[in-house]
Parts: C-alpha cells; sequence; structure tokens
C-alpha cells in the first residue's frame, strides 16, 4: 500500500492505474478510521480494481465554534486498518497542499443544506462540497463510497455531482451498526456504559417508525411524535432535531406518499449522535 | 463539423476523440461570434487535434437587471464562421440540458470577483464560474481559450482551476484589435461613426500608461490620472471605471513593482465598452 502526501504523486499513481485499465474507487475521510469506513473501502474493493482512500481534517468544514484542532488522530493504526482490506493507496495532504496561499474558490450546494447538519453548523456543507469537489478532480475516481449515516452528505454530494456534471457514480453504504444496533461512530467511545444503554434509542425510535409506515400510517407527523415520544422516554437522551423529509429532496412533506428521511441528532451526557433511516422504499438499506 | 444539443452526445464525441489520442481544445462562447473569438479558435486549432466550441447564452451569469432576452443571436452565422477556422463541433445546449429542475450547486469564486466589472454586475462571475466548471467537466479539455478583452474573467477561471484542481491549461489569447485599435467587440456596431472614433480613446490611453510605465513612471496614482484625464479629454466618454491593480492577484497597489493590470470601462453613447493593458511585463502581450 503507498501513503502519498503530494497532489502530483497520488495523480501520477492514479494515471498508470488507469492506464493500466482499472477502475478507481475513492473512499474520503478525515481519519481515525471505524469499522463503517471499512465496510465503505470493503465495498470500493468489491466493485474497483484500484481503491485509493483520502485521509485529511479538512479545516474548511468546521465552524469557528469547532474544535479542529481537538479532532482525534492516530495515522498508523489508520495505515493498518486500511492496509487489512486491501486499500491500494492513501492520499494524506498537508493543509497547504491542499489550501496554497491565495486559495479563494468555493462550492456552495443550496437548499438541501439549509435543513438538518447544515442548520446547526452553517458552512459545514460548502467546505465538505468543496473538500470533496478538489479530491474528484484529484482522484477522478469512477466510483466514490459514503455512508448513510451522514445521508444529508451523500445527498448533497450526488446533487453536486449530478450539477456540476462530475461524471462519476457515488454509492451510498448501507450504515454499519454494532449488534445491539447502535450506528457506528468514531463517538461511541466517549459513552459509559448506562449512556452506552440510552443510545440505543435512536436506533429504536427509527425502527418504530419504519413498523409505523409497514402498519399503513401515512400521516408524517404521527410518525414524528411517535419517534420525539420514544426518544424522550429515555432520561439520559436528549433531542438536538428530529426532521422527516422528502428523499431525496429534502422538502417538507406532510403525507407519505413516496420515500421520506427520517434523521435525528441526539445528545447522550455529551455526546451528539445521528443516526436515520429511509422509509417508504421497497428496498430498505437500514 | 457536428453540431451536438446534449450532454451525452458531445461526451460521445470526445470520448472517441480522446481514445484516438488527439489532444481536445475548448472555446466556450455565448455565440454571436466576431473575430476576437475567431482567433481563440485559431490558437486552439494551432495547439490540439480536436477543437470544440460551446454556444450557450448562460441565464445564471446575467443579472434581474440585464437583459437576458435580448441578447443577440444568429446561429447559422456563428456555424458557418466557427467551420471557416477548421473547429470540429459545436456544443449548443438548452437552458433545461444545462440547468435541470431542482438545479441548486454554484461554485464562487472570492476576493478577485469583488472589483471591477465585479462590482457593477454582481453574481455575474459565480455564474460564470459556475457554468465554466459544468462545461469543462463535460468537455474535459486538455486547453481552454479565454481572450485578454476580458482580463478579469480569465483570472477567475485560472483561479478557479487551479484552486479547484481542475488539471487543464487555460490559455489567454491577446485582444484582436481593429486597424485603429479599437478591441473588437459585439458591441463596436453599435457606435455611430463619431462615437466610434472618440472610442479609440480607450486603447489610446492604455497607450499612454504604457508609455508612462516605459519612461519609468512607478507611481501608480499618476498613472491613474493620466489614463482618467485622456478619456476625460473625450466629449463623448464617459467613465464607468478606471482601475489599476496587481496582476495577477488584483489587489490594491501603489507603485510599480511588478505587473499590473489597468483596466477600464467607458461609456460612449448607451455603449458600454471595455479595455485593458498588462504593464510592467517583459513580454507585454497588449
Amino acid at each position: 500500500m503507498y501513503i502519498f502526501n503530494t497532489i502530483q504523486e497520488i495523480q501520477d499513481y492514479i494515471s498508470s492505474a488507469r492506464a493500466a485499465g482499472r477502475k478507481i474507487g475513492f473512499v474520503p475521510t478525515m481519519g481515525y478510521l471505524h469499522e463503517g469506513h471499512l465496510e465503505l473501502m470493503r465495498w470500493a474493493k468489491q466493485h474497483c480494481g484500484t481503491v485509493v482512500i483520502s485521509i485529511f481534517v479538512n479545516p474548511t468544514q468546521f465552524g469557528p465554534k469547532e474544535d479542529l484542532a481537538q479532532y482525534p488522530k492516530d495515522l498508523d493504526r489508520d495505515v493498518q486498518m486500511a492496509e487489512s482490506v486491501g486499500v491500494d493507496a492513501i492520499f494524506h495532504p498537508s493543509v497547504a497542499e491542499m489550501y496554497p496561499s491565495g486559495y479563494c474558490t468555493y462550492v456552495d450546494v443550496e437548499r438541501i443544506t439549509e435543513r438538518l447538519c447544515g442548520l446547526s453548523r452553517p458552512g459545514h456543507f460548502r467546505g465538505v462540497a468543496t473538500v470533496v469537489t478538489k479530491l474528484f478532480n484529484i482522484v477522478k475516481p469512477d466510483q466514490a463510497f459514503f455512508g448513510q449515516k451522514d445521508a444529508q452528505q451523500v445527498l448533497v454530494i450526488k446533487r453536486m455531482v449530478a450539477d456540476l456534471n462530475m461524471g462519476l457514480e457515488v454509492v451510498m453504504v448501507p450504515t454499519v451498526r454494532e449488534a445491539d444496533g447502535l450506528a457506528m461512530s468514531s463517538r461511541n467511545i466517549y459513552l459509559n456504559r448506562e449512556q452506552r444503554q440510552a443510545a440505543l434509542v435512536l436506533n429504536k425510535s427509527l425502527k418504530k417508525a419504519k413498523e409505523a409506515v409497514e402498519a399503513g400510517q401515512m400521516d408524517i407527523s404521527i410518525i414524528h411524535q411517535l419517534v420525539v415520544a420514544t426518544i424522550a422516554a429515555e432520561p439520559l437522551a436528549e433531542i438536538d432535531y428530529v426532521e422527516i423529509y422528502s428523499y431525496p429532496e429534502l422538502e417538507p412533506v406532510i403525507k407519505m406518499g413516496g420515500p421520506v428521511l427520517v434523521a435525528l441528532a441526539v445528545i447522550i451526557g455529551q455526546t451528539r449522535l445521528i443516526d436515520n433511516m429511509i422509509l417508504g422504499v421497497e428496498d430498505q438499506c437500514s
């Protein structure tokens, strides 16, 4: 497995892989990998002859009040984990390599960034769209793999790829969960035993919504109340948001009649956890 | 010469040109071609095996007060002119092909868009950067050719290409002028005989600035005054702006010490004309 720090090096590598006729699969990450990331890499490996991942803690997607400097790092561990699932190359650039002096170009995806995590993290998706555009232009992948846990991020990137004619396929990989249903997250380690138990309420509330829809419930406000009530019954859980929008447009919706995204952010102790489920489709991924 | 209306068609064409090992040269236009455009196409033809131009009056670069519907069109004439200089294919999409329903992604180049024409036309460069990103992603050119007459536009696009790692070369082609020095423009036909004569003051004032710099003048404010005074001496000319900035950064500058862009917009009758010159470089293009 190769590790490249410069754009020139990764591009030379990609050029030879492409010249050899290999399909390029790409998984952008901010490092500190967990099982969810590895699942993306396994999917990439199944679909593409060459798998490249990036490890880059992107400063432009952190707000001024968010502590970029605190973001966890462990490159040695990341390298071992990536190698264990057959990744071919890691692109690990410096901030100066990605944003040299005088940098001033940004990509904005409007509307679908104005809801959910876009509300609580202004500027976040501008940073995501910009760095992902740069990474796509550098790596020129045939397919890029993102986890459903950040469903809004996947929608933003799909929209951007379509709107700007980027000519690659964005693949959404189902959320990887612990045996008891908790969505994988680097943040789960912050939970103590009681909080860890309480955190099951995220997945539990989404399952209740799913059961209600399957039983014929059409009224979005009733489904919404069901999710809110389920979480409210857990004393250690505090709701940041519970939202239901049409999928993939993320428009307000009042009656079931097509796919909807049920998305939630819940604070347990000091830890903000997110989860979501897509309902109203035949082949449900969650 | 081919004319394609859909993204799929032009991409299929480009793929076969590339498979045949040909370099792709690209000239984006809004149509109603003149000699300046043809010069870009000739340059492209000299450097690239396959030359593609686009003809698309891009709605997102017109302000709400600018009359998009009035923009002149003559496709038959454009086709003949393009063919006469050896263009291989024209991409002529509809607005719906470029901006389908739900479109919501935009590219912003900050700072260098906040001066000169960016001030009098808010949102203009956002539209330009967005449509050029789309066209570059569709055509995937090795080189793209733009005229120096819109020097700020060239700088914005060069900055965007570098910042977003687009991996193509932006070539700035010197302004094509009439025998008497007037920069070519579709708008020159609006000038009557007297106005046409008065319009020579644009190039004349730039030449005075050049002579002053060559004679050793270092003080930007004196060079600026010289240009303003030259234009002011022409009764039919009204200054929109005369600005001198560092080149290519477009930062304010007080003393000569590197390349500068002298840029002006002048209104003659009802017609707004622009021109510019880059001073303080060895090999001067104007």
